[in-house]
């Protein structure tokens, strides 16, 4: 994409509201902007990079016998009664003008997923099922924060699982987990985050979180540095202990809840009386666990982790482009053209700043938007038949011979 | 993927409530469910054909400079109120338990897309610009009805276009008309699908509808067989007359809305002042264009065209899978299975019928669900090294050499 033609700009004036660090930096770099408090909308450069989340999301979760779906977020008032969900204050409520339809709007999804499950789940035969859809999630937040951390509309992945008994829910439950590890390494924040125990709710002695080290996260965590897990201290009386190995050496950390898995047992199939036929022919309830995943959250994340004092600095597999293409001067618009169209061609994804702008103002552009590599087309280096490539991490830039552009970029990516 | 895994099934019995074509079918073959009156989930082989259209809608507005953003759902009442667009009984509203922020859920995004067009435009080189997105879209519909038609939450493509001078929308606006043209003819409803002169508001003579033919449809429109255009019967007074020829001899049909472009010109850059500076240095208007592209009423148009008594019958653009594949016997479970893993090595899409069912009810299902391609594995041809394959749309088979499946199967897709 040519960034002349690009909508949006980078700006150094935002609002001075913003005050985490992801915030600030996805405004400055032209990647969101808000509509109204906890609000934002995705510009082109953000929607790339939650796309590449959400088709890392995707993969795994598919390849863990996930099925997508997309379900509705109008839920009628009647689902939300049977589970007693009504009259929370997290959801945001709405009323047809016509007649007295009455719905809530899907912070969470349980009460469509149940019944829907429901119509074709007969027998063990069905079991188990994992569903899960990528989808905007409404939450009346009393007070939004944190840029993409605290917000009224987001999107997350939730999967939800259906088993025979508690065993099945365990063991996929464990394979959920471990897969979720992997989907925090891809994206680039497995590092800072840990397995955090959290309150289970009524049947379980443990739910677990993925939280995110950051000062402007929402929680409180302890962390066992030798375990690698950590507690959440919601759930702490008196002395923290590591649930794993019982040490005291933790270390308090502010952290933000990037995932969560959660054992629900019977407590949604219950209300809609999801049961199924086991072998030998009686009817069982069925138990279930659900998986959410914050999607724009975790954009938000690895925002907060990926900069520096000049801009962010995306991870290769979520950045909105591969490359960031910059002609110093005019007069090498037309060797920056050349290099743009070949680049299209290999499908290697490619911002060229064709503007005609001072070198200064493109560099400083480049380093608020954070693409991983730098292209820099120089008259000086053309001359030299050379062209400049920096990664937006390193300080040095290397020098390679124009015709060698491709190869190299492909061992650099 | 495999049948017997999938989590859905087929089902004979559907709602009485269930009239329109595409409401029966689609419910029938597992592509959708419904929550509610005029609400539905869209299950996992209805959510492969929605992002299908997405995609073949996606590439063409970003063929025509289309920048895709995310807008979001909640949008607040002082943006309504600026356009005075508040009060409409077609908006599902809600507050903030926390404060006394209202909403209005998105059911267009004029409210939003123009103050944020005004963040990034400043002079005549910033313009013209075109922004879309797909996303959700909520209306109170008061009577839900006929399928994915008319309800209360659906998918929408809607670009927005900005321009200095009306000369130049109105040559966006053509462009957007033919490549308006285009995608009916990729998703495959080109055919019965009518450019139709409707009310162009306070602004335009006319607005142009794409209008489907179908007896499930919400309109009536007149059609000139000889300029192949349509007029709405809403902006009619007395007699019909061709808008293009004059012509008399109009044809009349009932039809379902699937698009519309519209010239906006000032309506909604003035209450936001959203102005430019032009090459004299004078401020001036803006003024715009919107298109909408009905996604899920697309959905729902393409089943009600491609169908037999049996049941849907795909356009491959579209189509869930691009192959079925049906093994008749347990007996030949093992061959169907090698072929099964041979076509999805070839990212060839593949659904596979590994389920322990007569060849009948696979048959029976096969119909419902409506794939373009069906491969028959069974004992009689395996015998012979032949395979036998079915187009969905055809009554005769052709039979194969079983190694020659890819290259056959290539030349057919």
């Amino acid at each position: 994409m040519k960034q002349s033609v690009l909508f949006t700009k980078t700006s150094r004036d935002i609002s001075k509201e913003a005050e985490a660090l992801n915030h600030k930096l996805l405004l400055k770099g032209g990647f969101i902007d808000q509509l109204s408090s906890g609000i934002f909308t995705l510009l082109p450069l953000g929607l790339r990079v939650v796309k590449k989340i959400e088709n890392i999301v995707r993969e795994e979760i598919n390849s863990i016998g996930g099925q997508e779906i997309l379900m509705p977020a109008l839920i009628p008032k009647e689902n939300w009664q049977k589970t007693d969900r009504w009259n929370l204050d997290v959801a945001f409520k709405t009323k047809s003008n016509y007649g007295k339809k009455e719905y809530g709007l899907g912070w969470t999804h349980e009460e469509v997923v149940t019944p829907l499950v429901k119509k074709f789940t007969a027998s063990y035969r069905d079991l188990p099922k994992a569903v899960y859809q990528i989808q905007t999630k409404f939450r009346d937040e009393a007070r939004p924060k944190a840029g993409l951390f605290r917000v009224r509309e987001f999107s997350m992945k939730d999967l939800y699982s259906f088993h025979k008994d508690e065993k099945d829910l365990e063991s996929y439950y464990q394979t959920v987990k471990e897969r979720y590890y992997k989907i925090y390494e891809k994206v680039g924040i497995r590092q800072s985050t840990y397995l955090t125990f959290a309150s289970g709710g009524e049947f379980s002695k443990y739910s677990h979180e993925f939280q995110m080290i950051s000062s402007f996260g929402e929680d409180t965590i302890f962390i066992c540095d030798k375990c690698e897990v950590a507690i959440n201290k919601e759930i702490v009386k008196g002395e923290s202990v590591c649930p794993n190995c019982g040490s005291k050496e933790l270390k308090e950390e502010r952290a933000i809840e990037v995932g969560n898995i959660f054992k629900l047992n019977d407590k949604f199939s219950k209300p809609f009386n999801l049961t199924f036929t086991n072998d030998s022919g009686k009817e069982n309830i069925i138990v279930m666990g659900c998986y959410g995943f914050g999607i724009t959250r975790t954009f938000g994340a690895v925002a907060e982790v990926y900069n520096d004092k000049n801009g962010l600095m995306w991870p290769s597999a979520v950045a909105p482009f591969a490359v960031h293409l910059l002609n110093l001067e005019e007069s090498v618009k037309k060797s920056a053209e050349k290099i743009y169209e070949n680049l299209n061609k290999e499908n290697i994804e490619v911002l060229w700043d064709d503007r005609n702008l001072s070198a200064a103002e493109k560099f400083k552009d480049s380093d608020l938007i954070g693409i991983p590599l730098r292209i820099i087309v120089s008259n000086k280096n053309i001359k030299l038949g050379k062209l400049e490539i920096k990664k937006r991490a390193l300080k040095e830039p290397v020098f390679i011979e124009i015709n060698r552009l491709v190869p190299e970029l492909k061992k650099m990516l």
